[in-house]
């Protein structure tokens, strides 16, 4: 048979997909030396075979387990249910990819009546004792037999307040001995079966219970927000237990080795005496912080000081630690590599390059490009006066706006509307995620910086302020109150996540700046990356934002958008209404000193750079009033009497010609550079006014590197069309200033018939740039207004398509079309410039598909320019 | 220097390319020993040469037109331009592919004032020698000086009236001289110029006039009809002439080796006695059919039917002869395949295979697929009692009702709204080619069966009835004249033009047999071919005509129109608006027997063959009301405020409903599978359907082989999730009737995404039906919708697109993706089932290239199925 368990000194860490990477780190600590009390691993295959066999395992596994539990008894000289000295045991999750507090967890797994007598003896500390195996029947019925908290809490708040005490350390042995009694008697109403006592079976149900907990709707949440493949499933970790709670020469916390909030190379971390674990994660009681241990175990402190520093040499990054002390004696129940925030990943990268822990390449790859974003996301203008009604923990920075809500249901759904919305809550559990996702930051009231709701918001870049006390929540009344200040739902506020700050009403917000250690690594990765990277501006304004954030030309320059600012739209639609081609001109003679202003302003700004101009795209109809609006108002006026008949013809002349102009699908309709073979009037003004802003910038000496680029080709003489015409006009210009001027022409590769006749099409194109946006929407067959609103949530869920291909580029179907057009055109004219302009071209998977292909450039939003320029450079290490 | 001229001895029949189809025939049959009057040819590579070179030719050219004229002359004994017996010359076009009647021709080259006399001298008639000189310079004035016809037609109308004759032979030689005085003061006057006298200077006009034909637009017209590339150019045939009109010993005429009208195997023709080729063609005088030539000159006849015999057996096939008697000795001017109707192209096929002259395969490839169509025309119900107020000439077969109109532009405005129109003319000329192309069918009053509109009307497979000389066209009053029924523009008439027969007013049309002939040739394809032909078809009527058209199976069964019915709409549209799926639910129970009979019909009726049904694929919007439709009622109806607030919030919230139904781009929008995999129970009640339909029919022992097709797959997940629905039903069917049920699975390939990744989908798909309509929508990123109506005219005019890719598959970018999808398909799984259902599966060219593609079948409607089956065979023989 195949081998399923395997001791923690049989693993390493390269062995994460088997062992998940708890039970890796952990069997890679033991043979690092660390003290890391003594266990055992259940793989992941494991948990492939329980799944597929119907949720089941074989004896054979058990026999597995049994001796691997006779090894842990040998090395620790105790016994799994034994009235002497018993083992005690935690039964953890963990999968190949980290899912924290996602899964279940069980602790002091072996006590039942008669060994926790023995610990009692053994210890000399019947509290201790009793009160683990209230924690161990809690937990344990919880999970594996399904009984709610809230019975148990409601049996110990009894207990609390029969004895009249307030923390539940003041309750005595023999009152948590009868609590024992009463949690029994609860398990036993709730199941229909007794508390089970023998701790084999125990063991087997807990198991058990952890692989179901794979498949609980949180977990599965989480897999889909942080897309983690479903197949992966978890390993199971067995491992004898140690104790913080056994009295003050104990204690237990979390710590990070540096912040990973700032990246400050300093521990950050919280610790609580006498207790255990989950205390701290819970964020039930406030814990220390870790610097505070250096005072009451300074030894311990020493110690810890010097595995962070191991440990990091070991796993070259930052380390997140569990660790226990019992009776003065420090364990390390897990470490795993740190999430942090953006700012945090970009300074321990330098960092640890600096320190020579790592090769710049190395640390690269360290940082999630999709978390750059948060450090482009806006603060507060620490210039305004600010109405600060409270101060939290700093949890996960970003500054955040929006009305208040109490419950994640309603953040969900009003945030899928587009509403801002704050979530406020007591304590976020994993229940909550949905509507963390959907809001913009996160307010708790309790909690720290390691609780869930600090730790999740992290991971999602979402501004959180936690464990603000001063607030005071009233679910029912969806209300809150602070001093004498009255909050109810819907009311805005504003949170600050790097400060903690809660402020009242809404507060001007500033754009961020990229600091000197975001500077340095995105330095390091334009040496390294093949990838140029250019952005999508439609106007000077965003061209000098590309600018600022180092996008080495534009890719992408619209030009509908000049066509729709209020001054020009009425001329727009005297252009496209016009009935003969001398009224269209008319028009469009006025429309081209007014787009000679635009190109000349952008080009200015992107003096030295290259500017690929897109020609007019959108359906005409684009321009003009809805049908349905101006139907309507006929109708009504006609019925009312209040129009001359004269008016009426007029109206009905004006609704007929719109009419004619509306398309059954103007995604596939008359747009693009079909524009333009039945109305080249239209191209002529644009191109005569790109020519003529360029001859201004040349007579100014300024230079510029036009590409004019045709939107929607799918027929190679459709652009030898065009391209006559723009030579044509670019010759009288050329002629009138005497020079040749640099000036390409190509085509948007946005069609499939345009794939797969590219080598044609590249006869006429000196660039491609792919529109993968358009491209999605054809290949695949979907509108993306239409799908996106309709069916695309559907085909997510059933997982049809992994992700919105809209977002993340679909490369088993788009992708090949690129590839063939990439091969095609490359092999007509092998100097042919290829790039993207879709919404692809910030996103980092799809950029290293496009590293890949061997495009030239990627394009997208300023904002994102920081991204894809990292993105391509770890492309470019990864290849 | 390349050679530009070949003199008729020079060549033969295989370099029609080069020396066009008149030039290698006439080389053909001067080296076939046939009377042939000895000239050259000037290569269609000198046209491309005139073109290129600005519209001019090389001296070195005229220099070996120079050298050839001079072995004409050296044949003949006769010298161009001598004052003694004076060589004269016919200047012809003479494309690499028949166009007549499109290009210019010039005949009796090389007279002058000199030479004329010098004609006149050597026959003895005056008459006729300047009879001849001004029919010359009436065609050079025309052809190369742009003079119109009228001017001089006028000038002869007056000689005439001033002589007191009515014919154009009875004026004398005298005359007729002063007839050419005042034709060369037309021509000083008009072109400001003298006529040339100097006969090479003429020769050397003419030619250049000839190639400059080439692009007149009448010719281009009939270059885009007939899809003749443009590339091809002319060449010029220059001949030496010979006399049909120097006596009664003389004759002209035209004629067919066989009936090209009914295959009949008889000399089918019209000549005239002292007349010139033209005025047959013309149609100004009425000719006398052939067979009377045995009795005026039975030598003659005689000669022409041995020509006849030994033509076709050269040729391969039936001839289309030119031919002109000169003092009793028999000239050939012409040959030709003779263009024919669809009957005689069957016939000829058959006859032609009996006499032994050609094999099955060769004969097969003489029918053009295309012409079939003509076959299944309607005729008129013999059984209804006819109002013939008239009867012209039978000149192309098939009956065709219509509005009438008088004018060609009128006919091609009307005809393009989609108004069915007669053009009825005194004859049709070049110029009204565009007006028959858009009327029903030709009605003339002048001309014979080898008139312009005769032949043209059978090029294009429209009836024709011709000569029709009871009627009186008065075209300025627009009215038409019979005794004393008088028509107007706009009234209704139907032509026979296989009877000749004028009906007055609208007549039943029924239903084509396919003759003997035709299911002979049919049954030869049919074991030739290796493409199978299906049908598409939706309801049993159709199914029926399909099988009497021999289809093999349906091809295509779309479920929507049974969707749409009146009296299962209010079901369909109360099952779209349903708010849960219980709603929906009992709306679908509600269709389900119904769509049960409709299956069950169709596969009874195709009792043994296969049947591919597709489950519902438009989008659901496509069964409600109009949305702005609704919005202006209800706007209405709450201005006059004449409903009730109840009925005024249900509309509003059906309003509300359709909206939100409504979509930006319904052709890439929530239709196809996306239907089923977000509203499975739609599928789920299909499926059922089928099965319980099939279970009848087992019960009744009717074989059945029904295929199942999931529409707008792009993802082999969707298919995956779908077909495990349908085999789960299947399978409960099964269980009921204790037996296996052969039935198979499949998808439509119409999206790129599809395509190319074919080998994935076929991993769940029995079969690929390539529904080319919708691929080349995603594709070319064309609506159809918007595309014809828009912007294609435009992309056809300017040649972008050589056909309307909707109609002519588009091979290099479609068909591109369906080779692709082939590969990868029969890649998984090389068993797979492929074929095609769109609009292109009854397309002759599209057929051929299905079958290069290695495609087991394709799909078309019932009517083209016969032509399909032909073009199978074709594209097999080709292969």
């Amino acid at each position: 048979m195949k081998k399923y368990v395997y001791l923690f000194s049989e693993g390493n860490k390269s062995m994460k997909e088997l062992l998940g990477g708890k039970g890796a780190n952990l069997a890679e600590m033991t043979s690092l030396g660390l003290p890391v009390p003594p266990g055992f691993t259940i793989t992941t295959e494991a948990c492939h075979l329980y799944y597929h066999q119907n949720k089941s395992l074989p004896e054979e596994l058990f026999e597995e387990v049994k001796n691997a539990l006779g090894k842990i008894e040998e090395a620790l000289g105790k016994k799994f249910g034994s009235t002497e000295n018993p083992l005690l045991v935690s039964v953890r999750s963990g999968a190949p990819v980290s899912m924290p507090g996602m899964m279940d967890t069980i602790l002091n797994l072996g006590l039942n009546d008669v060994t926790v007598e023995a610990l009692a003896e053994e210890t000399g500390d019947k509290r201790f004792a009793y009160d683990c195996y209230r924690r161990f029947i809690q937990m344990f019925s919880n999970v594996v037999l399904g009984i709610p908290h809230y019975n148990f809490e409601r049996a110990l708040d009894n207990a609390k307040e029969l004895a009249g005490v307030t923390e539940d350390t003041m309750l005595d042995g023999e009152i948590l001995k009868g609590l024992v009694d009463e949690y029994k008697r609860i398990v036993l109403k709730n199941s229909g079966k007794s508390f089970p006592q023998e701790p084999f079976e125990q063991l087997k149900l807990a198991i058990k219970a952890v692989f179901d907990s794979w498949n609980n709707p949180r977990a599965i949440i989480y897999r889909q927000i942080n897309k983690i493949p479903e197949h992966y499933g978890t390993a199971v970790n067995v491992q004898s237990m140690v104790f913080g709670n056994k009295g003050n020469d104990c204690g237990t916390g979390v710590l990070f080795t540096r912040n990973p909030s700032t990246g400050e190379k300093i521990l950050f971390g919280e610790f609580l005496v006498n207790a255990q674990g989950e205390d701290v994660v819970a964020g039930i009681r406030t814990p220390q912080p870790i610097q505070k241990l250096k005072e009451i175990m300074p030894d311990i402190y020493e110690e810890i000081l010097q595995l962070c520093e191991k440990l990091e040499r070991e796993y070259k990054d930052v380390q997140d630690i569990e660790f226990t002390v019992e009776k003065n004696r420090l364990f390390i129940l897990q470490t795993r590599n740190a999430k942090r925030t953006a700012k945090a990943a970009v300074k321990f990268a330098v960092d640890l390059v600096e320190e020579g822990l790592l090769s710049r390449e190395e640390a690269l790859l360290k940082i999630d490009p999709n978390q750059l974003d948060k450090l482009l996301h806006r603060t507060i203008d620490t210039k305004v006066k600010l109405d600060v009604i409270a101060k939290g923990l700093p949890a996960s920075p970003g500054a955040a706006t929006g009305k208040i809500v109490f419950e994640a249901d309603e953040a969900e759904q009003l945030g899928k509307k587009g509403e801002k919305v704050l979530l406020v809550r007591p304590e976020t559990t994993p229940d909550d995620i949905h509507g963390m996702v959907e809001a913009q930051g996160v307010l708790t009231t309790k909690g720290g910086m390691t609780s869930h709701a600090a730790v999740v918001a992290r991971g999602m870049g979402k501004p959180c302020v936690c464990g603000c006390e001063a607030l005071d929540i009233y679910l029912e009344e969806e209300k809150l109150v602070v001093g004498d200040i009255v909050l109810y739902k819907g009311d805005i506020l504003t949170i600050d996540g790097t400060t903690g700050d809660v402020i009242i009403g809404e507060v001007d917000l500033v754009e961020p700046e990229l600091n000197e250690d975001v500077l340095k690594v995105l330095s390091w990765a334009d040496e390294l990356r093949d990838l140029r990277v250019r952005a999508n501006a439609d106007t000077p304004q965003d061209a000098k934002k590309a600018r600022e954030f180092g996008a080495e030309g534009i890719g992408l320059c619209r030009t509908e958008h000049m066509f729709m600012e209020a001054d020009r739209l009425p001329i727009v639609q005297k252009m496209i209404l016009a009935q003969s081609i001398a009224q269209r001109k008319e028009a469009l003679d006025k429309l081209l000193p007014i787009q000679q202003r635009d190109f000349y302003e952008i080009f200015k700004v992107m003096a030295g750079l290259p500017v690929t101009i897109r020609l007019l795209d959108p359906p005409l109809h684009e321009f003009l009033p809805d049908v349905s609006d101006l139907s309507i108002e006929l109708a009504l006026a006609k019925e009312k009497g209040e129009l001359s008949s004269g008016e009426i013809a007029k109206r009905e002349e004006l609704l007929k010609r719109v009419k004619a102009l509306q398309e059954a699908n103007p995604m596939l309709g008359h747009r693009g550079c079909r524009l333009a073979i039945v109305f080249p009037e239209i191209y002529e003004m644009q191109v005569n006014a790109i020519f003529a802003a360029i001859s201004q910038l040349v007579n100014e000496n300024i230079e510029v590197y036009p590409e004019i680029m045709i939107p929607l080709v799918g027929e190679a003489k459709e652009l030898a069309i065009l391209k006559e015409m723009i030579v044509n006009i670019a010759n009288k210009y050329e002629e009138k200033l005497g020079k040749k001027l640099n000036y390409t022409v190509g085509t948007m590769i946005e069609l499939p018939r345009a794939c797969v006749t590219a080598d044609k099409i590249a006869e006429h194109a000196q660039f491609f740039s792919f529109g993968t946006n358009d491209l999605t929407q054809t290949t695949l067959g979907f509108s993306r207004d239409d799908a996106e609103g309709k069916f695309l949530p559907s085909y997510l869920d059933q997982k049809i398509y992994k992700e919105n291909p809209f977002a993340v580029l679909d490369r088993e179907g788009v992708g090949a079309l690129m590839k063939i057009a990439v091969e095609k055109g490359r092999s007509t004219r092998p100097e042919l410039k290829t790039g993207i302009c879709g919404e692809h071209g910030g996103e980092p998977s799809s950029i290293e598909f496009c590293h890949k292909l061997g495009l030239n450039y990627v394009s997208c939003s300023p904002y994102r320019v920081p991204i894809a320029r990292l993105a391509a450079a770890q492309s470019k290490i990864k290849g």
